[in-house]
């Protein structure tokens, strides 16, 4: 399938269709859609469906832009979450317009687009560009080395290979500490991110430390609380930011809570869990060493988050002054039968968390349909594995053989073209704001998942996936280790410790590559606030454009050579990634864009 | 375009895929699939997401019949709502198949078939065939006409033409009366229906008494309390069931409760409704006549609903003994502004009306997206306006001209041909549990909107239309009148009285068509509890095959004559409507449909 879009009627989140970004309770605030001079439009209504009940209001014509009609209409925003869509009426007929794109029978509100008057998350959010650090396989300080190894562990030295799957993968123990991500933050500065987000540090039984024995101290083998302060210090000194990682659906069974609440049928803490008549407990996936906490407890919210000493308030103060939370499991927290707490917790969580510091963020992690958790007074955004990701994994996978291990869907992630790429990426935006779109984070690969060199094979289709990372609308995350090259199969294989000492190793190509996109995305601001707009889809080509107010983003991203793709309707653009000639229109206007492949290329438009 | 199905994987939420109907948690029940043997598919999951995290699990081969191969899978029932589709593998790659049918991208979970373990609405819902009586304009009694118009009334004969918009609207007052309808009720056995569903009898201001002045007893204009057993003990006596219909949004500005908590400021009735610090009201749509009843109110859901005399249990209890309420404006009631009660009241009013009796249904009056607003605890239905109503006018109206005046929609309800109109029905369709859609009343038109004859034309069509209705999955509701060809441009125009003195005035091949399409649904065990299978679809045709576990009826809906239609895959079948020939194969085990219309023809599996 070809698809190309350029007469398609557009609206999307972002400043230039929605001037006003924070709308509140009450305010009346404008919206506007673009127009092509022949997509068979007369009129605009913008409908909405205040406290339950539809309302239409015409547009009016707001500018003509060469070929382009820009209309605008007036939304009232009467409910926290206000949606609205646009019927567009034609010669033809009518057509809806909503967050999918045009489509020519009735749809129900869910896909509408959507104005959020929670408060928007802090503002540094918005352009932050993360790097996801493991701290057991990062980097070891001095200090490293004179820490014996504990009981659990199966002490490994730097170049011990990761199994990622068997008995030994949790115990494997390479001594990566908190001073030596310190040591090696010129490495982050050199490649261009400004928010460091660290899988946790409490003590725990296990490398990941998502069975945490206490929430009361950093792991003394991280180099506890101070390294934790010195860490912060050095990354704030920076400008940048520092997120922590926190378990909201579990406990270690090592945990001070848990030990107590088994050995005590009384104990306060009992209540945090599951415990039922016979002294059984309900746990994560039924992994005994993770009881799950029952958020139906008073007690929990307390000891979590709502007393003034809590475990999330503390390490967001300083000396720690953590930037916010990444939420682990934040899919399942709360959910057990028939309790369904989750977005009590998510509000509870936002709320405390904002309390203490107002520009703290509080990510979800989800790693699976996150539509229904976003776009409420909880988490700002999520880990959009599935609307980005697998997507993007599908389409650049080398080979025929699909990606295996991927979030447990049977048969792995399957290679798949362009168009049905895209169709998955829509079917998942559309169905949230574009405020929740934009700071949900985009992931090419993570500790829990295969690493992105492994699924595309080499460093050519790497650059492509990088590309996209650097230039769709959600927030990047970049997961240590990706940006020199390195691989895995699963996300326990992917753990690879950072190869500081071999860096005949590193794919400087791909260091490069990572360094100049985001280094374009840091200075190019319609790649960090512009919005969404679709040009030209075939099976192996996107194109897209990101506009905002002070200018256009071209991106072509090609995972194999092809034909060349013309577009009208775009004025001359300069190339300023990946070297292609400027784009001129010939003398009927057309923009022709090259055909090899792989590649991935980003103008602007003068 | 052309649509035929016949090698689509399938699924739908009726007993021959889903053999336990009502399950409850803790279950573990079977689901079955049925696979044409050249769908390409080797291998099924089923995908569910207990506590928010997804699973998978294999399907198995149930057995093989002719060229279909059923599999099926085991869902765990985790949560309340269970979710859940399946992940079809073949040679060519994976789809999902979820609600909406087959797919082969990734898709949210948004679409997934439901297992819903919330109590089932009573029994008696499944199988009623609903009539709908406006009372003023249905029959009047011998009593009628002793009983002095009111003040605000405009009186009119049986025969003055009915106002549909202006300032006499509300006002012309007609004087049908409860027994009235009493005196009719042979006319509703001869039509076939078995359930009355009678719009507001309470005290008001108007002819349509959404505005009422009390809950605590009948209008006497209508024959009072008394009037009201005795209808309720003439339908009990056939064996059929009476709903009332209930405003849960609004009162009128005459109501008992709104005349004191206006004259009052401290009086107990003031939290009632939402009053300003200036001592103005919240009013529906900002129709002052109608104060917005606040749901946040302790003492609203005790007076309406949990005082053991409430009068939401009064009028469910003998001597009155409704069987259920339709809950006027359920989309609006308990949403304004950051309030958001909606499914709290849903729940509340459910729980009070199954609690009084347990036979009692609940359904919600819904006029554009209802899917949010079902299958939780609340209501057991909606009125499927967006997805039966509108989709069936856009296919049948007549001329090229839109249908005003529906549901406020701009431009009204504009011609489509059968792929769109089964798009937007697939789209309402796919949200909800097949609980909820077979539950759910569809309907050609209502005392809200124009009246089926005059958007389709003439009998012809209106055949079509009424097959729908009758064949179809959802519980069909019939406007008085409409199966006397009656017409009415918009709501209220369409409010005509019913002619019982003109008998040449009815047309007597709709009431037969009505007649004959209501007795084959209640003689044919498939059109009321069989699932729904798409067979082919084009501009003009509609073909879709209701299965139970104990027959298939087979439907073909044509608004024009076309070209036949051919399908393979299906057993010989005799016409048990309509009069065509039966359904035998040719050498090639092809069926072939007639190609004249417009036609509606429905066959029966020998």
């Amino acid at each position: 399938m070809s698809m190309s879009h350029p007469v398609a009627p557009h609206h999307d989140g972002s400043a230039r269709y929605v001037p006003e970004q924070a709308p509140e309770l009450g305010d009346t605030v404008p919206v506007l859609v673009r127009v092509p001079a022949d997509a068979d439009v007369r009129r605009v209504h913008v409908r909405t469906t205040p406290d339950g009940e539809p309302r239409f209001s015409e547009a009016v014509v707001d500018h003509t832009d060469g070929d382009t009609v820009w209309w605008r209409a007036q939304v009232g925003v009467r409910n926290p979450v206000t949606n609205y869509r646009f019927l567009l009426t034609g010669r033809r007929g009518t057509r809806w317009l909503n967050a999918a794109g045009p489509v020519d029978h009735d749809v129900p509100d869910t896909g509408d687009f959507k104005l959020v008057t929670y408060d928007p998350p802090p503002a540094w959010a918005r352009d932050a560009v993360i790097y996801q650090i493991f701290p057991d396989r990062f980097a070891r300080s001095a200090g490293a080395a004179t820490r014996p190894a504990p009981e659990w562990a199966i002490p490994c030295d730097w170049d011990t290979p990761v199994v990622g799957r068997g008995p030994e993968t949790p115990y494997q123990f390479y001594g990566g500490d908190l001073d030596g991500i310190t040591g090696h933050l010129d490495h982050l500065d050199r490649l261009g991110v400004n928010t460091v987000y660290l899988t946790p540090v409490f003590p725990a039984r296990s490398n990941h430390r998502y069975d945490a024995a206490s929430f009361d101290h950093v792991d003394p083998l991280l180099g506890g609380d101070a390294a934790l302060a010195r860490l912060a210090d050095a990354v704030h000194a920076r400008g940048w930011r520092l997120l922590g990682d926190i378990t909201s659906n579990h406990t270690g069974d090592g945990h001070e809570w848990f030990v107590r609440a088994r050995a005590h049928e009384h104990a306060p803490e009992r209540e945090l869990y599951y415990f039922d008549a016979d002294g059984d407990y309900e746990s994560w996936n039924g992994v005994r060493s993770l009881p799950k906490l029952n958020w139906g407890s008073a007690e929990l919210r307390r000891r979590f988050a709502t007393d003034p000493d809590s475990l999330l308030r503390r390490w967001l103060r300083p000396p720690y002054g953590l930037d916010g939370w990444r939420v682990d499991v934040a899919n399942m927290t709360g959910r057990r039968g028939t309790d369904a707490y989750t977005h009590e917790v998510a509000a509870l969580l936002r709320a405390v968390a904002t309390d203490t510091r107002p520009d703290a963020l509080v990510m979800a992690e989800h790693g699976h349909d996150h539509t229904g958790d976003l776009d409420r007074d909880g988490w700002h955004g999520t880990m959009n594995y599935v609307g980005f990701t697998d997507p993007v994994w599908s389409w650049l996978r080398a080979g025929d053989d699909p990606v295996p291990n991927f979030l447990g869907t049977p048969g792995g992630v399957v290679r798949r073209d362009a168009d049905a790429v895209l169709a998955t990426m829509n079917a998942y935006r559309s169905l949230v704001s574009w405020r929740a779109y934009t700071h949900s984070w985009q992931l090419l690969g993570s500790h829990d998942s295969a690493r992105i060199r492994t699924v595309v094979g080499d460093a050519a289709r790497q650059e492509v996936a990088a590309g996209l990372l650097a230039t769709m609308p959600g927030t990047p995350m970049i997961f240590a280790g990706d940006e020199l090259g390195l691989t895995g199969t699963n996300g326990e294989g992917s753990r690879t410790p950072m190869p500081w000492h071999r860096p005949e190793t590193w794919d400087n190509r791909t260091f490069e590559t990572y360094r100049s996109l985001i280094a374009l995305r840091r200075a190019e601001p319609a790649l960090r606030h512009g919005g969404l707009r679709w040009l030209h889809v075939d099976a192996d080509t996107m194109v897209f454009a990101r506009e905002a107010v002070d200018g256009t983003a071209v991106v072509l991203a090609r995972r194999a050579p092809g034909s060349p793709v013309r577009l009208t309707g775009l004025p001359p653009a300069d190339n300023v990634y990946g070297g292609a000639p400027p784009l001129r229109p010939d003398a009927d206007g057309t923009l022709t864009l090259p055909a090899d492949g792989p590649i991935f290329q980003v103008w602007r438009t003068t």
